[in-house]
């Protein structure tokens, strides 16, 4: 772990000796003429977690955090001066062909052993932490219809099987009026077909498609290790209705009732914490985001990478200016090609669009004290904590080995959590310090707060507080353990996050580079 | 009109006197050795909307529909030969720069006076067709939240409001992880500005934000015309909540409740039919939409026209490739510039992402008779009436003129219908040959089939069928004035379609071309 060095109130935290700027840890800042207990006066009014200098920084000279340039000054800063974006000039990111490749892998931490949770356990190998039915749709078009029915099936038909734990549409924008000519548009058609085969749907959604749109069943029902065909029982076409809209109606819920039945059969066994697939965010972030809840989660994720888990990572352009340190961390060649491969094709997806990695720090993370997409960076990639990097997953891929994966999502919370899903997710962990409610219908998401603040303003959204960790009150081992804990206990079902209990679901988004037609 | 001719049983349709093939009518369609009432003997099996080469066109012959080259004979094609999709070269598009303008601007038809219907007036100036409470967000994040707060609104509060509508959620993918330093952006931006406008939702919709996303409240908010600004009431962000969940479902509601006090004042007023703004989409087209329904939208466009309403055709990958006839009937330069303004930026957004129109047609359409884009397009225009074009709507743009417009969209139903919505559309026109069951939260869609046969098999989804005129049991002119009256009921409130009575409500799809960060 970086070094980690405050003072007592007022208080800043240091993360790496080369450091020369610190973030502000006092709720509600530190006024201009506050002097740390090390004797440094601060010459501005700084709010919480943005940056102070520790010393004079020259013009020109290197702004060091996470013992990382995170920029040059563009002025001179005097010491204890309020270091801000408009003081940085942010350096080029790392050359895709002339990256260090597994130079520092780190060798395997001893394994992890015992630890289990209750799963439902697929066919496929894979292992549910929820028991649903899932319903998935080739075509926007006929999403008004099965929200109908969706909505008949809970109050009518779920009832009647109490160890269903629920019933979601998997509704999405994508299926038609897209260029399907093109080599882009198989990302979405592999994230749809994967979201199909989430672990928490019990393997296999059922398919309800229109007829004439451009993405036919015969790609959303994958053929190869799902046992279903095309004409399987478990699609239905709209079109096919020869009485309307009744007719519609009933037979999506006589489907879902068979469906119903078999999903209400299953019961949860005790399956190793290797089955457990994590997908980790981060969202709102602030300035603590990589004090605080991101090294917790990542001394988690060694923790579950130690008992043979699968843990993901993401968000492209969040760890783009970090490529360097990541393919150093791959495990062997093939991994740091993957990584190299899946960023050169998004620098080239952002240069098309006109645009690059600078466009991704929104305001609410700059007013949280992340001066640019460097600094954003450097916190966001302590969420894969210190093991060898094992895996890349395209997006819209399903992830088909153990260990940390890095999953190639744009930053988006919905998109990447939506492709998360897809690469077979069955537990998300999701870090903020703005704040944020978001949920997902189809696994439990367990909240993370970076500021203590927080969790005492929003008692009933976040469900693990690592602000302990800025204030002195608990330490990032401890509350990754807690973290690694809380996972197990949640997969289980007998502990429910609070977006579970309040039925917080925000939709599925898909990522479609390919143009609408 | 064009020259319609068909013979009785067996029966085909010919579009223009000097087309070479014609559409086969009948349920099922022709066997191999059918003989129509002229002596055409068919030498196929063609299926019901596919064409029929109604004498030998030799390869590299012109093959003509609507009077328009639909493509070159890819072979040697027999009379009564079954004319595929593989037998078309298609004809590369009307190049930009060498458009005919202005050059057959239809002249003004005499007004149409004395038509009105009963609606909800609003401050500024347009009319609602319905009284609905929106509420409107700034990023998906929250779309969690307010679900769960809208379905309380619907239990708890609405049924003390009986003179509103109904309450939706105006939710979308957009707000944040998008690349917010490119043109393209404000297509996005200006999309929901404009939705969160809708006539039906009294001229402005609450906003929920989140507080630290890149879309801000402030662009949402528009500051011309509607009197919000970004203080008003009317906003809340759910990051300024101080107690959790409990505070943020509460304070929706309370916003809610004051608005939908505002909202139940409001009563019909009897309103020129010059109020309307009516949006015309198809989906799920095949050979026939461009002979019965299509030309009777068309025929009811020109009588709304004449009445002084606004009426919206979109769908550009649909018009290019009769870009040509749309620039030749543009009122004036300034129209014909804004058309082929659209269309280059369109030709543009296709080519960067290694594109063309012809990935348009689906296999749906493909199935349905529709060879090629062209063909599609002849028949997808139809519906555009024959009054002059008076004016272009880019994308996420609002309306601001009467008479004939062309809203420049993707063809996608859904994402055509939410531009429409941004541009002020306060009903909705559908036709459908394959049979789409899309609907609409904010406006009443009105279902036209194609065929007689659909009609007849969605007895309780299809408002009008337009099959008629194809049967001869009707033709375009009556079934035009049949839609006209329709279209006047139903912005009354005195009937209901049938997407309003199910309650089927398709998502927002908003079209956004800016990258994702």
């Amino acid at each position: 772990m970086p070094l980690t060095q405050y003072t007592e109130n007022p208080r800043y935290l240091r993360l790496h000796e080369a450091d020369n700027v610190a973030v502000i840890v006092n709720d509600g800042g530190v006024a201009a003429g506050t002097v740390f207990g090390d004797g440094l006066r601060v010459c501005d009014s700084i709010p919480q977690a943005h940056k102070v200098a520790l010393r004079a920084i020259g013009e020109g000279e290197a702004v060091l955090r996470y013992g990382q340039v995170i920029g040059t000054a563009r002025r001179a800063i005097p010491e204890g001066g309020w270091v801000q974006e408009s003081d940085l000039v942010m350096p080029t990111p790392p050359a895709l062909d002339a990256l260090p490749r597994c130079t520092e892998v780190p060798p395997d931490a001893p394994p992890l052993e015992g630890y289990t949770f209750e799963g439902y356990r697929n066919a496929d190998g894979s292992v549910g932490t929820r028991n649903l039915l899932g319903i998935t749709t080739t075509v926007q078009c006929v999403a008004g219809v099965l929200d109908h029915a969706v909505q008949r099936i809970r109050d009518e038909i779920l009832p009647r099987y109490p160890n269903v734990d629920g019933v979601i549409a998997l509704s999405h924008d994508f299926g038609c009026g897209v260029a399907f000519d093109t080599p882009d548009v198989q990302i979405p058609i592999r994230t749809v077909r994967n979201l199909a085969r989430n672990p928490n749907l019990g393997g296999q959604a059922l398919v309800i498609g229109l007829g004439c749109e451009m993405l036919q069943p015969a790609q959303v029902i994958a053929e190869q290790g799902s046992g279903l065909q095309l004409q399987d029982p478990w699609l239905y076409r709209l079109q096919d209705a020869q009485h309307g809209f009744a007719e519609m109606i009933e037979r999506i819920m006589a489907l879902a009732e068979r469906r119903l039945a078999e999903l209400d059969r299953r019961r949860r066994e005790t399956c190793p914490a290797s089955a457990l697939v994590l997908g980790m965010q981060c969202g709102g972030s602030d300035a603590f985001s990589g004090i605080t809840a991101n090294p917790a989660l990542g001394f988690a994720s060694d923790l579950l990478v130690r008992a043979g888990a699968t843990v993901m990572f993401s968000e492209v352009t969040e760890v783009r200016d970090a490529a360097h340190l990541l393919t150093a961390r791959a495990k062997d060649e093939e991994v740091a090609e993957a990584l190299i491969r899946e960023m050169d094709w998004y620098d080239r997806y952002l240069e098309r669009g006109h645009s690059d990695r600078s466009a991704n720090p929104s305001p609410g993370n700059k007013a949280g004290g992340l001066s640019n997409i460097v600094e954003k960076t450097l916190g966001a990639t302590v969420k894969s904590g210190h093991s060898a990097i094992s895996g890349v997953i395209g997006p819209g891929e399903r992830a088909e080995r153990k260990g940390l994966l890095f999953c190639a999502t744009p930053a988006g919370d919905f998109v990447c959590g939506t492709l998360q899903l897809a690469a077979g997710m069955n537990l998300h962990v999701f870090t903020t310090g703005r704040g944020t409610p978001y949920g997902l219908a189809m696994v439990p998401v367990v909240k993370v707060s970076t500021r203590t603040e927080l969790a005492r303003r929003w008692p009933d959204l976040i469900d693990v507080d690592a602000g302990r960790i800025a204030s002195g009150e608990s330490n990032v081992e401890e509350v990754g353990w807690e973290l690694f804990r809380f996972y197990l206990d949640v997969a289980s079902g007998c502990k429910k996050t609070w977006t579970e209990v309040h039925r917080i679901h925000n939709s599925l988004a898909l990522f479609n580079p390919a143009p609408l037609t």
